[in-house]
């Protein structure tokens, strides 16, 4: 295919790419230089390389930049082309081989023996330096040949070679993936820490990931990406959220934790499918997993149901999830909060691995030997052999741990006969009680039994952390449970209120605005606790990644709810006006993109798919921030430093 | 095509949707419903409409919800056809015909005679409730058809009439075109002002541009989109930036003004080609083309050059630019800063009007009447026949506007014969500068001229000054100058300082990461004022809507850049000490979208192509923040509300 290109390109071209063959030149973009042609004599006719697959892609990443290749591009094909390369120089030996490295990857260089101007130059010259090279591609000799290097095939015999950068002859690590430095020290020097081969796959993963989950809402589906503020009023109830002080004396904005408003006035302003990579900010205690400024992919549609976002949110996925990790099940399952949390003892089950809770409630309910308390439930868990390594040191730490759960009792025992347990037991429970758990609980001889009484919620959260930890326990010692696999589920109907920390008070569990289930309507007014919601979370291998629901738009039923968690309608009075404008019914989904993608790519902490997190104490390793201000801003914002604390 | 669905997959489906005919639940994505499908028999085949066009693109907008098209879709072609539709309740005339609206169009809708119900009930219905309907698509007799509506040849006969959320009676204003609101009003009830046809256009063009950019930069030119922190260090020097109070008594973050710092990071940490559509904040007092917080598109690329980085922006632009506005010119062309100066006083031309100013300097500087300034200068601008229009309004209005440039002079002068002006002027010049001035000076009589002296940038600041003003007079005159199209310029070799306010004093006059020109670099010591900044602007008819530069990667250099501009290099060491860890040679752009988007689309204002924007004080109109803190916050963050003011 065939290409205009102005005269005068031609020439600017060839003074500013002078030593490349024409064949090279044409991976540079011909917009690069139109620039200057506005008042050029008529075209002519230049060849296109666009219908050769290879040379498009390589000019990609090449495109306005003074190199041709990077360096992992070139291949035995290119044996014979003149070619530019610019990046770090990552070693040398005998004043001979070189290795080039940018974020792409490597090249062998090759310094002629007659050359002893840049042998010299390179014998004193830092690693890390950045140099900028032309040379002849040659096929390396067989015995130098590399498989396992992309480049492997070839090296650059350099014809010219440039010092752009000199570095520093100190710099407080290497790029070495087996002498990595400690996080600490990784974090302040971050922009040399990027140039590591796994820090330059999570930032390209996760570019890329992003812009295909844009593609899909997009093209796909039509979706309107739409930018909302980020200085905005203080939401009640939910997290600390971040001041920004004003000019106005004494008055300061909040910095959002989700665009949760703007996006059901998005739904009100007829902006029916809605999504935007949103900024978000929570002043939390930087936990390993929490950073105070977060992004998440925020959702929200008008007409639909919990189908539609859960269908969606599973199609985005599917579609954009990348193909260098595992698979994604086409489908995935769906689980409701009690079924959750009576299986697995938590509502961000890990489906990597089996054992799950049983019910033996029916058992010991009768028992008048048990404190009885609200809500009795009694469940248990097994491990038979081979997994059977109940340890006096793992032992004490479910001890320990059980303590967290004041209403509920915790008894671990190795059993090697079933009979023998059930005479100890019936020292705590009675004859009566022993026989109905003889009844209930099948257990082979030599296994481990959990078993756990107490209230319901108690009960349950208590062996999910038996069940997690006796796993990992289990895995130190050697055995391979969980499946290296992606496993998605979701977890619906929630409840809608918890109780909140005042005695008898409510709190949401989700948010104000998410809608209650249609059955259970009418219990709002009288047993608010059973009332269920219209939210799903994915979990994704134990952890929460998205979070979403049907919201509320009935005004009436949004006052009644804020006045049942006590949120002065006034406050939000914006809002209820706003359902009352002619507000769609509408649902939608937060997807949270650093939590996805360190599960996704199984790093230590979401940390490593941050290009610039903040430190635990949400410091800014690189900078110091936060400092100290002046009397210029503290004047300017009528703001004094308090000692309260 | 075939796709593979499960089976209790079309009893779902049939069950959700059950008065559509099989044709209409194709349109329906089969995602939706494959969530509950873990444990299904087999899968049976299905037809699916992927090949056909027309209706793929229906199903974008559709998929997920509850509605068969939207309110913009139905043609002639589908006359026939059982359908859902949601929208808005505009308009209804004899309890017969009723308009729905949704954010894509509008679509008649009919109410069947015998349909009592649904008569009364629209009867007292407000309008922009929430309505949702099935029907059979009908054609219009001839003499109802609208051709000026895209769905003007049908409409649809109403089988069962829903009211998904009804409308409070007595909204603030209607949605006509016809009858808009003041705009406070309208940013108050932002939600319902978005429903107007003119901001869906806004939004959603916004959307696709964005869109279509970031398509070119990942896909056509292997760009990577890196989120950075908005949470960082205050910037010496540049905008008010706004301060974030910490857990750490007296520590504050400041809300970054731009990724600048970070993208520099990031060519040393081997991300060559980074872009992000960046959130940035200044605490500037909000001009009409100013929020508090706004979106810039933010590039930067290693081993480039100027010419590099205005091409990409030139293609870049050129792929993204809508259709539904005139075209850009394939080739920007480029001006330097003295250029655009002395051709139209100002370094933000508007190119869609000629009357370039003209030098006369040579006929003036021996002039001994006049005061001698610093860099003396005369320009002056000609309007002949037919912009000759000097009323004695306008004449006074330039003078007021002339005050503002204290050293230099305005002559304002209406030539009905260039002899007696000549005359007239020998008493303010004497002869011999007079005679100078008719050599130098041709004008046609009945003419009028601007005649500018004294310091250069004073002169054409000013002349730049009357020339727009009187262009905008003779507009109002009813004379049509403006080309109605876009011309794009670029700015170049821009002076690398200006004057600070201490005396003797620089300032950054981009910002101090700014390479100089290397030609200029010998004058860095001795004259620095005079040294050329490696920096571009873009102005598109009068806008900045761009400005860039190449960056220093010397770290001795920029130190001393530092010093020139008394930036205490402590505060900086860590970009220093990153320069000097192997920093590529780099350079980059930031587009600003919010003014391009305004220009592109001719608003009155920036904030109507903003979705929430803050009104001129900083204030959310919807929700009034900022507001007044807690003690709970004032403690927490250790502040107190000062009355210094």
């Amino acid at each position: 295919m065939f290409r205009l290109l102005p005269l005068r390109s031609i020439r600017n071209f060839r003074s500013k790419f002078l030593n490349h063959n024409l064949k090279t030149n044409l991976y540079i973009s011909p917009g690069a230089f139109k620039w200057s042609s506005t008042k050029l004599p008529k075209n002519i006719y230049l060849l296109d390389d666009a219908d050769n697959e290879d040379h498009v892609t390589q000019s990609k990443s090449n495109k306005y930049t003074c190199r041709t290749y990077n360096c992992t591009e070139l291949r035995t094909e290119n044996v014979g082309e003149r070619v530019t390369l610019c990046g770090w120089l990552e070693f040398q030996r005998m004043n001979k081989f070189l290795v080039i490295r940018d974020g792409y990857g490597h090249t062998q260089l090759l310094i002629k023996d007659n050359d002893t101007k840049t042998q010299s130059l390179v014998n004193t010259l830092p690693y890390e330096s950045i140099i900028k090279i032309t040379g002849t591609v040659l096929s390396r000799p067989k015995e130098m040949i590399n498989k396992n290097q992309k480049t492997g095939e070839i090296e650059v015999s350099i014809e010219t070679f440039q010092v752009l950068n000199k570095a520093s002859d100190n710099l407080p690590f290497n790029i070495r993936e087996y002498q990595k430095a400690k996080e600490a020290l990784r974090m302040k020097y971050r922009y040399i820490d990027l140039r590591f081969e796994d820090m330059q796959r999570n930032m390209r993963v996760r570019s890329n990931f992003l812009m295909a989950m844009r593609t899909y809402l997009v093209n796909e589906c039509n979706f309107v990406d739409v930018e909302t503020p980020t200085l905005f009023k203080a939401t009640p109830g939910g997290a600390q959220e971040f001041i920004v002080p004003t000019r106005f004396p004494g008055e300061f904005y909040s910095l959002v934790q989700s665009p949760q408003q703007f996006k059901q006035m998005l739904m009100a302003g007829a902006i029916d499918r809605y999504f935007q990579i949103a900024r978000c900010y929570r002043d939390e205690s930087t936990r390993s997993d929490r950073q105070p400024e977060f992004t998440q992919l925020d959702i929200e549609m008008s007409f639909t149901d919990c189908i539609g976002v859960m269908s969606l949110v599973q199609d985005l996925l599917q579609y954009a999830w990348p193909n260098i990790v595992k698979p994604l099940h086409r489908y995935f399952p769906k689980l409701t909060y009690k079924e959750a949390m009576e299986k697995y003892g938590t509502d961000k089950p890990d489906l990597r691995f089996r054992f799950q809770l049983q019910d033996c409630t029916d058992a010991l309910k009768e028992c008048e030997k048990l404190p009885t308390t609200d809500n009795f439930a009694a469940f248990y868990l097994v491990f038979e052999e081979p997994y059977v390594h109940l340890s006096s040191s793992i032992k004490n730490k479910l001890v320990q741990l059980s303590q967290n759960y004041a209403e509920a009792r915790l008894i671990q025992s190795k059993i090697n006969n079933m009979n023998d347990w059930i005479a100890k037991m019936s020292k705590v429970f009675g004859e009566k009680t022993c026989s109905n758990l003889h009844g209930s609980i099948k257990i082979k001889d030599n296994s481990i039994l959990f078993l756990c009484y107490g209230n319901w919620k108690h009960v349950l959260s208590m062996l999910g952390t038996v069940r997690s930890e006796y796993v990992e326990h289990l895995e130190l010692q050697g055995h391979k449970i969980k499946d290296n696999a992606f496993y998605p589920v979701w977890i619906t109907n929630f409840p809608l209120f918890e109780e909140g920390k005042a005695p008898g008070s409510l709190q949401s569990a989700h948010h104000p605005f998410t809608a209650p289930h249609p059955d259970d309507v009418n219990l709002l007014a009288t047993e608010p606790l059973k009332v269920r919601a219209l939210a799903y979370d994915l979990v994704l291998n134990g952890n929460e990644v998205a979070g979403g629901s049907i919201r509320i738009h009935d005004p009436s039923q949004q006052e009644f709810i804020f006045k049942l968690l006590n949120i002065d309608k006034q406050l939000m009075s914006y809002m209820l006006e706003m359902l009352g404008s002619g507000c769609p019914p509408h649902g939608g989904i937060a997807i949270g993109l650093d939590r996805l993608l360190a599960t996704m790519l199984n790093t230590q902490s979401i940390r490593d798919v941050i290009a610039f997190p903040k430190t635990f104490e949400g410091r800014d390793p690189i900078s110091g921030a936060p400092a100290p201000i002046n009397e210029h801003d503290k004047k300017l914002y009528s703001i004094d430093i308090s000692n309260k604390l």
